[in-house]
């Protein structure tokens, strides 16, 4: 998962959404249009079938088994790899064998991003090697690296009492406390910029993670375009803590640090595309289900964002191989370029902009990790909620429908903003963020019961949603970004 | 920690200890020396004063607060390094500082054997970086690295059924399930012989842990004199669960191996004492408290063993200062280059063989984690063991004190060995694996208030011991080791 950056008051949304905020909507308390309670409870028995079919009967395990397949199979797919478009490839001659409706991909121009070989050590007072990664999108050191003397703070606020005389030259480290994604997130993104404005020649952050075995995390900065670009890595926490103690305690240390990291010019990748055709409407109010194909280089990605992928996959295909064929279409799209900066996304956003409206209905997408699911988060108008509320009463032991006032995914964020209704997954993930862009997203975090569950919420919502006499409403606001 | 490699039963042994076979000895049962029950229930109000002074007093986390002082200002300690040897000097001076007896070092002549840079990568039929560290002692690659194809195996057995001919060249990984470190361990130590028999080119194997967030755990592996020393390394849990998954399906794999590790010439180290003396025997009947110096150079070493070292320290300090002189001396041993081989305690036993029988009586050693503490491990025989019994009735809610029929700590192992008491520290170290040998070794392991149990119960244990009017017994078999 990318968490994309917009201005702060999202940032906190997305925090509300991560950690425990939200409403959740009692549907008995709205006014539905006549007949749509009931219309909604008719739909009870094909969403127990659905469930039946892909929890305990024939499908059961075949989502796991296709995401261990595929992951052992195309491995980590960084954004402008060989192997990313590799799994790319596979997916679409899958989905074309299992006779899937429209299958095809759809270009976007992304960035490329390679790390070449990279470390870091405390040279001085002693000898450490500092497990790193470097930064997606950070620029690589000098060919002999970087050594440098340290400054470690623990927050921005700190930093701010460092003038540009005690900066210039200095590898600078924040350590943050970690508070969540949303919130400690920003020294991600931004300690590079605000480190260079004073001079800084590196930076290493505290990984983002509430727990650690001296695992560094991964994910993209941003730079800003009128400050230096410097070289900036994600060590482990623990050496974090151990730098920001050490000078704190006024102990001189010489950091080593090397990347060979580098830009290079942007290249073609491909969104990918499947769908289960409506009887009614075919390309208008388009119900997407969706995960992102690309991963960071670390571990396999199968948490971040095979696993949702494949539920957005399987609810498609079982849907299909069971002969369920709703009023509205369900589109399958397996997002490209998301960990580097939801690239595949907006260019599919500019590509359907100007009919948007008539395009699509509500937008699904599962990035927060497939482990045992609990619910399903919404976003949406109140309408919405009411029609989302009187859904969730048909999914059978999975109690925790929220209403989310935010976004629920990042590739989806884009449309979420402008009034279409987006879904995600709630699942226990309290554990994500431990494996969460470190070489400890693979399979061991995948269990075949649990992903079971998910495709199976996942295709009964999507079908539900897709075959309903109405359309779920939406407060469209113009898109004023392209 | 390392676990002494021992014939198989010893192995065995160990791993009852380590897991949850033990005999829990009820002393009621025993017949005591006429006295000995009421002399022993005498101390219950020491002890009750040891407890108060560490735990809630004066010395309330100072362990702690030493232990980070420590790891922060000298880092990890690998046998060979100055680093190292500064950290004895510390623990010289310090002790001196704080009016310990005897205070000196015994040199020991200990290997050298240092990383270098190196990496492993997955290079056909996809990228992908292989998160490792060398194992100790292990030779390195040719400048250039090697380049090979993988033959990955779950098991010793397994691995009988590949030929000469399938195995010349490859590089071979053993992805033994994880049992425990006594039985899984074997593959740490003896894969490189297995694999070099075969003529492979380098052996990759799984961590030795039970838990992953793609972090590599190095230790020592034993060559065979006889075989071609080969280079190999640990990686993730998780890649190597992948390989062989892949090898099963019969992808065909090449793996990159880059390593710059070299053995270099032996070289001087020393084990570092300091007493409580005893007020009626000097140097004899001596209670040795102990933890090792040395650790791999992942981490800090905060766990294995600087912990270790610290409660024994500690113990010893805090008695000093409490003004509590028992009869028998307590002498602190901090053992050097226990990691690379117990050389350490062996150059120890050496030097102390000709009147070890009168020298020592019991040893103590704290190597398995400094969590929370449970009670206490102890060995010896059966004299021993009711006496021990005894003693643990003393310990305010430390009710967990076993008796192991196997050794209950790797420097002291050889004394146990033949026939000397020894103990251990028994502590919630469940998870202790998850961080052994790996970057993870830090002081975020640590807590000071189970520190501060864990020095008390050592103090007072000790203390009992070395101030009873009898020695604890001892069934001593003649050394034909040196």
């Amino acid at each position: 998962m990318f968490w994309v950056k917009v201005p702060f008051l999202s940032v906190l949304c997305a925090v509300l959404f991560v950690t425990n905020g939200f409403v959740t909507a009692d549907s008995n308390d709205c006014e539905l249009p006549p007949g749509l309670r009931e219309e909604i409870a008719g739909y009870q028995s094909v969403v127990d079938s659905i469930f039946h079919h892909i929890v305990s009967g024939e499908y059961a395990g075949k989502t796991w088994q296709s995401l261990l397949e595929f992951t052992d199979r195309f491995g980590p797919r960084l954004t402008g790899t060989k192997q990313l478009e590799d799994a790319i490839d596979f997916a679409v001659q899958e989905m074309i064998n299992e006779g899937l409706d429209n299958v095809h991909t759809e270009e976007a121009i992304v960035s490329n991003w390679q790390r070449g070989r990279e470390w870091a050590e405390l040279v001085e007072p002693f000898k450490k090697n500092l497990p790193m990664l470097g930064l997606g999108k950070s620029v690589g050191t000098p060919p002999q690296g970087i050594t440098a003397e340290v400054i470690a703070v623990e927050s921005f606020e700190e930093f701010d009492h460092f003038t540009e005389e005690q900066v210039k030259g200095k590898i600078v480290v924040f350590a943050p406390a970690w508070v969540g994604y949303g919130v400690t997130g920003r020294y991600r993104y931004e300690s590079p910029a605000v480190a260079a404005k004073k001079g800084a020649a590196a930076v290493l952050i505290r990984s983002m993670t509430p727990f650690s075995i001296g695992s560094p995390h991964t994910g993209t900065l941003q730079y800003d375009p009128d400050v230096q670009r410097i070289p900036a890595a994600a060590i482990a926490v623990e050496d974090a803590m151990l730098l920001l103690r050490k000078f704190r305690r006024g102990d001189k240390m010489i950091v080593h640090l090397k990347m060979e990291a580098a830009n290079l010019e942007p290249t073609v990748s491909r969104n990918t595309i499947g769908e289960l055709e409506g009887h009614t409407f075919k390309n208008t109010s388009v119900v997407v289900v969706s995960g992102h194909m690309d991963s960071w280089d670390v571990g396999t990605g199968a948490s971040d964002d095979a696993g949702g992928v494949f539920i957005s996959w399987k609810a498609v295909s079982f849907l299909k191989a069971m002969g369920l064929r709703p009023r509205r279409t369900i589109r399958a799209i397996y997002w490209t370029a998301e960990e580097v900066g939801v690239e595949g996304a907006d260019a599919y956003e500019r590509q359907h902009a100007e009919n948007e409206e008539e395009e699509f209905n509500v937008f699904f997408e599962s990035d927060s990790g497939t482990f045992e699911p609990i619910g399903l988060d919404f976003s949406g108008n109140s309408e919405a909620q009411c029609i989302f509320a009187e859904i969730a009463k048909l999914m059978p032991g999975f109690d925790e429908f929220t209403y989310t006032e935010g976004t629920v995914g990042s590739d989806i964020g884009t449309w979420e903003r402008r009034g279409f209704p987006g879904v995600a997954l709630r699942n226990k993930n309290e554990n994500y963020f431990w494996y969460h862009h470190s070489e400890g997203d693979t399979m061991e975090l995948e269990d075949p019961v649990a992903l079971d569950k998910s495709t199976a919420l996942w295709a009964a919502t999507a079908y539900v949603i897709a075959d309903l006499s109405i359309d779920i409403p939406k407060d469209i606001v113009e898109n004023n970004s392209n």
